[in-house]
């Protein structure tokens, strides 16, 4: 599966270089995971709050191919790479029509909300994954 | 006319009170002028490479009634006060479903994109901004 | 007292305008607010953690004067205009050099950090709030 | 050369899962190469306007080790890994402390300010980025 989520760039996304600032794109790619998650059934409100846990993240690495503008209409597709009992790498990619402006490899590790420790995603959650590779 | 915008909040969005960080409100209030703009046929980014022209906040006033939190879906409405022959006040709202989170009236100019000096709005975006009263 | 804090202007509070994005500057006098605080020997976090409360913004009415650059040094000027038992007003004034940029009366209010309902301040806290008058 | 910054964390740089949200790591990252460069000389707003050039983050990877909390008093490490005609590669620690929360290491490319096409550092820059090597 690969999930998508549309995202129109307004004046606070970009900078003075006037193209969309860096650490814009890590809240692009995390708003097109929390809608993925959305599709399956899941929300963060609720993972925190009913099971206790959070999903944060661990490791990025990402490519800036191409500059994003004010008013552009981007998308973010979102897919699974490979999934762990405590952890999942997802693919995120933002595109302007055919042109992809940014590429990043994720690592989201499943933690509990107190302690911040990794703990086994829940089986539902995994199930709801598992659905998406 | 009442413009309506609909946002989704995310982390981003949000601060370690738990719930929509203030300044925030002010990104979502700019989206709903954003929309409301797109929606009478003009953007940011042709009105200050065609025509030259920034609107720029110079005045608010804002209440903030009640918080919003991660993963509510609210809505932004923007409407027009008064309109000037540099200057325009809206109204913009924000609610989750009934309840009125943020309330302001934000007072807009019209300035050159050099200089930064208020300038009378192009003829056809106040044709629009009629249209919208 | 009038307490000042000096802020950088990074790439990251600019915009595709080339000036500093309309709501940073709520930001900023955050900041200025959270070392006012600071210097009177408090910290958000343990006001959270320790005693429970929270200082949230109720109202805010400013005037944007003139536009923020790219890598200019900026001053946070903040002082106490008047004060109640659950709420206080502060002005907070932007400066480059003699220059002011941003001109707000803010009015926060003292909440319990679980229902958010307005209660009095601490002893201490109005005590320090108070030696800032 | 290590460079380091020191950065307070605001309520703005937290989420609602109580801890530094992701994508402001990379912003606490660009305002320790802002001061970097500061120190050998320059600034990103006369290499704009001056030299005619912007430096752009082209490729990161970087690893999320400890959360940071609201009022923690962070330090940005910068340094040189590596450095080629028309890019450079920098290391960057943030530390509170002893603890190391994170790491990366950012590609960054000198492109002319209105194609955004790759060209030469200036030979003042490339001189003052080898003297920090």
């Amino acid at each position: 599966m690969t999930h998508t989520t549309d995202i129109r760039v307004y004046y606070e996304d970009t900078d003075a270089g006037g193209v969309v600032y860096n650490a814009n794109y890590l809240k692009f790619a995390e708003r097109g995971r929390t809608e993925y998650l959305r599709t399956i059934g899941f929300e963060n409100k609720s993972l925190k709050e009913s099971k206790g846990i959070l999903l944060v993240v661990r490791h990025i690495e990402a490519d800036y191919l191409k500059p994003g503008h004010l008013d552009d209409l981007l998308t973010v597709e979102t897919s699974i790479e490979s999934m762990k009992n405590t952890s999942i790498v997802m693919k995120q990619l933002v595109f302007r029509e055919k042109d992809m402006l940014f590429s990043m490899d994720v690592t989201i590790v499943c933690v509990d909300a107190d302690g911040l420790k990794p703990v086994r995603f829940p089986d539902d959650l995994k199930a709801g994954f598992e659905k998406g590779i």
